[in-house]
């Protein structure tokens, strides 16, 4: 009798549904995306006709994250030409769709300049449409090349600070491929660590008020087959205590220009912790989230979240970070007033070097930064 | 037309419900208790006729908390003497109805040598439970008197701390009338400066996985009027970084001889934070939490709970911190492992001062402990 095990590899073998992918005809042209809110308990495609559909994909949270956002505003400007739509209308609706993230507005810019600049040379829509998919699929690619080198310098970084081996590593939100056009930035670092055999164990925090660690990270690490371990983003605490870690590794919102490192509520803690233990805090981000225009910590304006999430539970069944409603359940007595700070700041003296796609500033200095940006073309151009 | 939220008064005016209370008849004898699994969405009391009824709401944690499980342990030896019911297998099943609790046992102990002590004298069963009784009465008593002298030299302690007044004082899990005959350990100080006038805020930590802070703490401060605001454990980070911290305030589970403290998950980092932030550190408990037996921490065990309390979110509706099903709804993907210890232990160099009953041991070193126990009653006695 056959082992009635040996043949369930559906809860082995990672399925690969990518965050966002372009379909051509005869699907396409259509942007098909994971739909972001149905995880983990599903993985349901989200398929996108025109940028209105795509807008409400954004609003809705069901693609999320820094990088993406600015993958997917560009495809949606592309879908808007390339479908014959008003796609200065597009445009505009698609940038506006999150105000406060930037990635976003860039990503729809540059398609939408890539479109205008053959109009304006007298192209035809068709032609400019074709732009503006290349710039979307430009941009997407450079995305995943950024990812693969900052996951590269990521690991020889880790590589170099911890000789023996047997990387065990904490990470705080989502940093991989649901937040990215490639493998991401701190959870690409610890995907490479794992696929060169040298990560023992990812430690996910689970990351409150919105559970994004539990959620996703947990997600994108059980897809990659990691050896991972989910715990209360307050639990940490106990592991460094016990020695149970040997980097952490974080992504960031934001870098001013002086080092401070603006990221998810519940990093600085970490941070603290970690110069507490003598363990490593990277952060590992693309040169862009560096803002020379942000001169230090304190210029970091911090978003203040509703406080129904703290206050209210919700099932992963319901859209996460709702900004109106609330709409999940109560645990907290009525009227209770929450503090919720989207994230916070770590001053460049407890970040042990931040790793990006042209390279590793360590330690971190206003001066290094700054050579890092000279030296960046994505910096320079912009 | 009057104004018909002119006599609104009920959510204004605190209700008072203690957490616990014997009855006599013509209602009892019964033990009424205040079912802490429907907080803070209802107000449910519990009426409890006899020892099997309190075993299990013991084991429901509709009544919890270390010293309030004495108290109730000892009542329900009383009940069961009482109204008749043989005694010593009550006594043996409320002992064992929550095994890792060491109040419960004590306090069962207490009522039920109170009641052999007099059938040995050649005393009558009605005698006996009239023993019994008073025995209970006398343990709430002292728990009480216990909570009120903590609380006086926890104040005097933050107004020679922090001489400016205003305290803003951030706590975390749930140490409070719920937990205790009287009004508790921690939140006993803060609800005391509060009358005092010189509560400007009392921070709450919601204290993942089982939401004690968000549940019960941020009740029991908005029964007593306080100007209170939760938070997700992991921003009292950037609380402390913005100098909205004065003295943190936090129960403990057990203090070892070296004055190490265990505590609820969460507690160390935070100490680790206020010390990184020249911000006192401050553990209110009873002498009896002393455990001159626990050289140190590092030979305090860590109970690990079940990883569902962490895959799984559960309403307030739903029991918490069931051992076994789960029953909530997963947020991590079905698989997922959980690290999931119930406290941790922060070391004495990182306690500004510990509060007892019995006065201020600061700073914390082993003979300031021994000194203490040694001019103790309770330990003296035991």
């Amino acid at each position: 009798m056959a082992d009635q095990y040996a043949d369930n590899g559906d809860s082995k073998r990672p399925t690969e549904i990518p965050a966002l992918r372009w379909e051509e005809p005869p699907e396409g042209p259509v942007l098909v995306l994971l739909d972001q809110t149905r995880l983990p308990a599903e993985e349901v495609e989200l398929v996108c006709t025109d940028a209105p559909a795509l807008v409400e994909a954004i609003r809705s949270l069901a693609v999320r994250g820094a990088p993406l956002l600015g993958v997917a505003g560009a495809y949606g400007v592309a879908l808007a030409a390339v479908r014959g739509y008003d796609v200065d209308e597009a445009a505009a609706a698609l940038e506006s769709a999150r105000p406060t993230a930037v990635n976003l507005a860039v990503g729809v810019r540059r398609a939408h300049a890539a479109y205008r600049a053959v109009i304006a040379d007298g192209g035809d829509p068709r032609q400019a449409a074709g732009a503006a998919l290349a710039a979307a699929r430009r941009l997407h690619r450079e995305d995943a090349e950024a990812s693969a080198r900052m996951a590269g310098h990521g690991l020889a970084l880790l590589d170099e600070l911890l000789p023996a081996g047997g990387h065990r590593v904490l990470t705080h939100c989502n940093t991989g491929s649901l937040v990215s056009g490639g493998e991401g930035t701190a959870f690409a670092v610890a995907l490479a660590a794992h696929r060169a055999g040298r990560l023992r164990r990812l430690w996910v925090d689970e990351t409150r008020p919105l559970l994004q660690g539990a959620r996703l990270t947990a997600y994108e690490a059980a897809r990659s087959g990691m050896a991972y371990t989910l715990l209360t983003d307050s639990a940490a605490g106990s592991l460094f205590a016990a020695g149970e870690v040997d980097a952490v590794l974080v992504g960031a919102d934001r870098i001013a220009a002086d080092g401070s490192v603006a990221n998810k509520v519940g990093s600085y803690p970490l941070a603290v912790l970690a110069r507490y233990h003598h363990v490593p805090f990277i952060v590992v981000a693309p040169v862009t989230t560096v803002d020379p225009a942000t001169p230090d910590g304190a210029s970091i304006e911090v978003e203040q979240r509703p406080g129904h999430e703290v206050t209210e539970v919700t099932a992963p069944q319901v859209p996460v970070a709702g900004t109106e409603a609330g709409g999940g359940i109560p645990v907290a007595p009525l009227g209770t007033q929450a503090y919720n700070p989207a994230f916070d700041v770590t001053p460049p003296e407890l970040v042990t070097a931040i790793v990006t796609e042209e390279g590793v500033v360590s330690p971190v200095t206003a001066d290094a930064l700054a050579a890092l940006c000279a030296r960046s073309r994505q910096v320079t151009i912009s």
